[in-house]
């Protein structure tokens, strides 16, 4: 029966048999060490009989083996014990030289160089800790959302359409016909607000993304939420503060063994998240009061204002201008130059786009011919449809997985804490 | 503050407000009746102020709406309570009259007529139910297989080579080169289990499916686990035993009122699934011993002598002969003619296909060229990259979703439990 690594140290005194990879190998003089590696953490494993000895130098990192040995207590050890009197047993082939040392610390490697041998380059645990993060951080999104009554929809990938505009859709051959990937599941989660009121789903979305930037990728996952029976944004943003809280909480306590090799802290959201009008943010950065948007210069001086002012590290800018919001936005009642949405800015950067929308099918006519759209395009005729049919005020939000994990871990790139990337110049692995 | 339908009958003797879509009204000649859906359930809200009765008959069914009114309570009524002396508040214009008369029991519209206006249709509670069920199965899923040590993983639905084989494959244009759709992450998640050992995903599959039957879909939901340090495909099936268990009660706990409405009992799964060799299962249909595959009726047969001779709805069958299974697949080491692999049948229907997989590089490389393939090709190089640096011996499965909700349901379709369906004709909604 294979125990798992971090449960040797409780086994002192017994005779154990574990399993995973030959991480790295060390020969002395008398005596040699293998490290091994299972989804649990490092073991050590010390070999003295020569026949062993020579048995492990044939086995080069990343063989998998089994190994059954005695546990003994020694404080230079990881978790204060190792595995002693061992046999060895290969559960594969020797493996060949991995392509990058996975055994150091510090990876020497490039960021091309890593993604490129990706399969491999993935069992690293500094870069498979930006994976539990992420997942960590999956597992936090559903089940707070899941108490707050949400239910969990898939919508399709495969669109007739392009959901939000023509721009940076990636077109396909469908059955002889023409389709597209859908950009987001915006339609969907606002129609199924009709069906459960409340909804969410997390599943890919594609952009065709022609600039090669740090930040976008042509695939990426979405954490996306949509409900009705709202007020305004405010409400919207009272939900996602909650499920960002959720999503920290789970990184904090599933991923801990990541944080720590990462030495990332979870950051604490406020119970209230402070909020500033997008005109009012503006002037706070020193920018022009007639600028459409912020720059990120701008959004950095929000944030230093927020942490400054309210000792957050979150802060929402609400209002953004119309013009700069999709057609489905709903205008802030007072003043419809301003928006009712919102961004949710982490240390300084955008981490997450949300709003009330348009919940009237007349306010839907008005807005799309405002924009010289036809509502009776294609496009709009299934999501139209049920609005016609009876909408409550609704609105959500949408948070990219590899992003929110960039930014918590501070990974510079946010290939870094994506599986396998997809942009402009790579499609493998 | 809102309360939820459900919640009223223990509000008796309270004012409370509720909010929801118009389901049905009825005009009798000194009350009018107002049932009111919400995401709970339904509501009687009883109407005696002539004004009130005015105004509701002018809120046509599906409009949205507030209401606040007395608890009393009524035997008669839903949950023995309804709501008197009430305020009607539209919460959006008047609604158009849809498509489909939810609020009848029984849906009198044909399912292409139910797709076609899936927006509104999926409000019937009757068809709302079969995502209901799949909601449920899918938090079961994942609790289930958490519990496990299994990582959530999400992968590329965007590849640079067909998965397993260039037929039914989606072809796209990627920035102006060629691009596919993923057909199933099953490459992916054995890659990663070298670096997490026990993965599973919940993804969109693809499959460019030239078939028009009730069981096929172009995209659906896949349930995908794959898992390391295994002695063969009798421990994915103890796996799989459990998930599926996992996933019964979380849809008899979650989606109790859905199953009620759809007249379904979760069937029970033992312990241990009765296994029978696909050899055996051929003698027991009666069928030719070299047929090398199961028909549709053999399924039945041996569904049925699982149900007569070991009182079980499941039974699985091992060793599908190798001829027929992908070239990953582990052969079974007593005859290789024979594979570690099998299918989960459920009521004399495949329900899931699992195994184990071939994990060291040579048996890759000469399973490949055996079927006439070059390991060298750009489809196997980051695969095999996994296996050269080390793989344990280890398996999976996938679950359709989709197919899992229908066999559970009755649902003749798959559609009839697909939020959006995509097939050879189906596009859109």
């Amino acid at each position: 029966m294979r125990i798992l690594n971090q449960e040797i140290p409780s086994a002192v005194g017994q005779t154990v048999t574990v399993a995973g990879w030959v991480h790295r190998r060390r020969r002395l003089a008398a005596v040699s060490f293998l490290v091994l590696r299972d989804r649990s953490g490092l073991s050590q494993v010390v070999v003295k009989a020569p026949e062993t000895q020579a048995q492990l130098d044939e086995l080069g990192e990343e063989t998998v083996v089994q190994v059954t040995g005695q546990v003994a207590a020694n404080p230079q050890a990881p978790g204060g014990a190792e595995i002693v009197d061992s046999v060895i047993v290969p559960l594969t082939e020797p493996a060949q030289t991995p392509p990058i040392e996975l055994w150091r610390p510090t990876i020497a490697a490039g960021l091309p160089v890593v993604l490129d041998n990706a399969p491999v380059a993935l069992r690293h645990p500094a870069i498979r800790a930006g994976w539990e993060v992420a997942a960590a951080a999956l597992h936090g999104f559903r089940e707070t959302i899941d108490g707050f009554g949400f239910t969990e929809i898939q919508t399709p990938k495969i669109v007739g359409t392009a959901t939000e505009s023509g721009a940076n859709v990636f077109a396909l051959d469908y059955f002889g016909g023409p389709a597209y990937l859908a950009q987001s599941p915006q339609f969907y989660k606002q129609t199924m607000v009709g069906v459960f009121e409340r909804v969410y789903e997390v599943g890919p979305v594609f952009r065709a993304e022609p600039h090669d930037t740090v930040r976008h990728l042509a695939e990426y996952v979405s954490l996306d939420a949509e409900f009705g029976f709202i007020q305004n944004h405010r409400d919207v943003l009272a939900v996602l503060r909650d499920v960002v809280a959720g999503m920290l909480a789970a990184v904090g306590s599933r991923a801990a063994g990541a944080l720590d090799l990462l030495g990332v802290k979870v950051p604490e959201i406020p119970t209230e998240v402070p909020v500033i009008h997008f005109a009012e943010a503006l002037a706070l950065a020193g920018a022009d009061p007639d600028e459409p948007d912020l720059s990120p210069a701008d959004e950095r001086a929000i944030g230093e204002w927020a942490l400054r002012e309210h000792g957050s590290e979150f802060v929402a800018v609400e209002g953004y201008p119309m013009v700069k919001r999709p057609f489905y936005t709903h205008p802030q009642p007072s003043d419809p130059r301003w928006s009712n949405s919102f961004d949710l800015l982490f240390r300084g950067m955008e981490l997450v786009t949300g709003g009330q929308r348009l919940h009237r099918y007349s306010d839907y006519v008005a807005a799309l011919e405002a924009r010289g759209e036809s509502p009776e395009a294609p496009a709009y005729g299934s999501y139209l449809q049920a609005f016609k049919h009876g909408m409550p005020p609704h609105g959500g939000f949408a948070i990219g997985l590899e992003r929110f994990v960039a930014r918590l871990t501070g990974a510079e790139n946010v290939r870094e804490v994506t599986l396998f990337p997809r942009d402009l110049h790579r499609l493998t692995p």
